[in-house]
């Protein structure tokens, strides 16, 4: 058979990525890597997870184990909430839902609000899960700068008006305000509440992706958008991969009670409902006050390795490079002179025993940020980070 | 802001499913249910579970929390290779893939296929699930006729030709062969050679899907379609969750290689990864031989239920009414005379304390089996199926 004459028109266009192609070139032996996109295991409470696993099997037998709701089990729902209220979010039954990871919130979104061609604003760089969701959805991705105090809102109005200029219809901004992946950029206070102002002046839907709200060093993050929001237009994201374990599954939706009721119906179809088991194991964390132990654990964890790696950076970088200085989250960014490509470079950096993701697939559009790479101080420890650096900035000078 | 005004053209679409509609009324105490679509909680191998979800923890620790590859845990993939090659299938790696439950395979398969109006010929009735997947593609579906020995090959060819007629292009056909949710039908081997010379005649992409195949009551099924295949054109999906228990969410999909390509890309997109946890505990289970313990288990368990209520239905039910004879599965398909419709008669039903799901919903087109409902005798035991069979009775009499 011609497979590839049945395939759709989104399928036409996907490609795999180019971290994925990459990867193979990445995982040698010896190799310090700045490269994963993954929270460190030794953050995992197991010993809990040992516990609560045992402990939701003895007392639920096989009903933790049968189908569940497709928003979800309910008393999970219902800490969820609990959760988001103490972060300044209240919220009906109607308008919260239970996703497999963040992800499956992002691609659900696109699905209920993306037609082919329409526009999703994306900040430069953009998580890059984010932008293959928007992509499968066959949307436009136009991007938004971004600085180290967060959203430019002159190029936000810009952009939006010349896509709407275009006739082209918008249908949401996506935004990750806290230590974003790949950026580690955290917007601040007055940016969250310029880009609202701009939110409200524009008539547009935000959506606010969170998966590292929790991961803060020293202090935690300015209010989240749907917090300072008061005109209900923030669709908001979040998950427990990054605090608890990514193998739960377990992620959170709070919006609109319109746009909530079609990604019901929407992850019906893609895949009737979570686990039952994975959603009682979270809600013990929540019961227990597990995120706050956890939180006190991870902070000086990923504090520290990130001290490590901006220290080195600073010691050993050639003139001309520059980075940002994230206050929590697993990511640095950093960026080469003008003309540099990071791509071309990740030959020489492995050859020196380092790797990095370069930047470029960060962005909406092609050929864009080549001089860019993100780094990651989760996977290694503090001496193997200093020596990761003094290899990378070896690779840069030759 | 107007939400209504932002929604994708698919999500326009999207409607509750009658079925989800009717549960309120069905989930009344003291109701005898036919209805669920959902295996019984007796047969899920608990104290197994809580054994391997043990050793699982202790052996592999914070490992059996991390992110996993999006195509699944390696050993586990190589596990259902082993497992799919007692069926008869072969497969090399890259022809298989985990997924969230057979439903997010589904659901992937229809977003890499199906461009809005292509055609899917599916079987009337149809697995409800998978047409809510067809239709979130915005897909045209149209039945081929159903009858107890299997799919009607001659409106197959009837059905398709109508459609390449009309300018449609036919993108592949879904059938369930064993023991289908909702008709309890089995296609017969000599039907299944047939659908395969049709589908070679017409150069069809068949998806097979086939939860129930190990939930037999004596024999085995006949072989699956894949394995009668000479042709590379079936694509497989099949789901622990009937012989194992749901909340694992663990399925797979056998297909070829051009299309896994693109399914995992897909479900990079949709969900980034499985539960890495998960994977390890249905790993276990494959290992230790739980699949074959469960199929012992099983098999008494529902064809006594299966028996009683076919007895329970000879015995009580009026002319004029006929219904399915599985030899396996969770369903039986019932017929009320032409021009009852189910769906009117449901409320009296309740009121005599028994429920079931009304037929029309498992069709691809409005308004079709009106006169049909589909009864699970996985839910209740024995001498409740007798009482509920009574009551139905009563109701359809009155």
């Amino acid at each position: 058979m011609k497979f590839q004459e049945l395939l759709s028109e989104s399928a036409r266009a996907m490609r795999f990525s180019a971290i994925r192609r990459m990867s193979a070139v990445i995982e040698r032996p010896g190799i310090i890597s700045f490269a994963p996109g993954q929270p460190s295991p030794e953050t995992f409470p197991v010993a809990d997870f040992d516990r609560i696993l045992k402990r939701a099997v003895a007392e639920e037998a096989a009903g933790a184990f049968q189908y569940i709701l497709t928003r979800g089990y309910t008393p999970l729902l219902e800490a969820v909430a609990d959760y988001a209220r103490h972060k300044g979010m209240d919220s009906h039954p109607a308008e919260r839902m239970l996703t497999e990871g963040s992800q499956q919130g992002l691609d659900l979104v696109s699905r209920v609000l993306i037609d082919p061609g329409d526009v999703v604003l994306c900040e430069a760089p953009s998580y890059v899960g984010a932008l293959s969701a928007f992509r499968a959805a066959r949307a436009r991705m136009v991007s938004v700068q971004l600085d180290e105090q967060g959203l430019d809102l002159e190029d936000l109005r810009r952009q939006y008006r010349a896509c709407r200029d275009a006739g082209h219809r918008v249908k949401f901004l996506y935004v990750v305000p806290n230590y974003q992946n790949p950026s580690g950029i955290t917007h601040t206070l007055e940016r969250r509440a310029g880009l609202l102002e701009v939110a409200h002046e524009l008539d547009l839907l935000v959506v606010e992706d969170d998966p590292y709200g929790d991961v803060y060093f020293d202090q935690p993050p300015p209010p989240t958008l749907r917090s300072l929001d008061h005109d209900g237009r923030v669709l908001y994201l979040s998950s427990f991969s990054k605090i608890l374990a990514p193998a739960l599954r377990t992620a959170f939706v709070l919006g609109p009670e319109t746009l909530l009721a079609k990604l019901e119906i929407a992850k019906q179809a893609a895949d009737l409902c979570g686990s039952g088991l994975s959603h009682r194991v979270v809600l013990a964390c929540l019961r227990e006050g597990l995120i706050d132990a956890q939180k006190e654990r991870i902070r000086p964890y990923y504090r520290d390795k990130c001290k490590a790696m901006l220290d080195a950076l600073a010691r050993e970088m050639p003139e001309g490079v520059s980075w940002t200085h994230p206050t929590g989250g697993l990511f640095v960014w950093l960026r080469l002179p003008e003309g540099r490509d990071a791509e071309a470079l990740l030959e020489a950096a492995v050859a020196e025993g380092v790797a990095y993701v370069p930047g470029s697939p960060f962005f909406a559009e092609d050929d864009t940020g080549l001089n860019t790479m993100r780094l990651t101080f989760a996977r290694e420890d503090v001496p193997k980070i200093e020596e990761g650096v003094r290899r990378l900035a070896r690779a840069i000078r030759a």
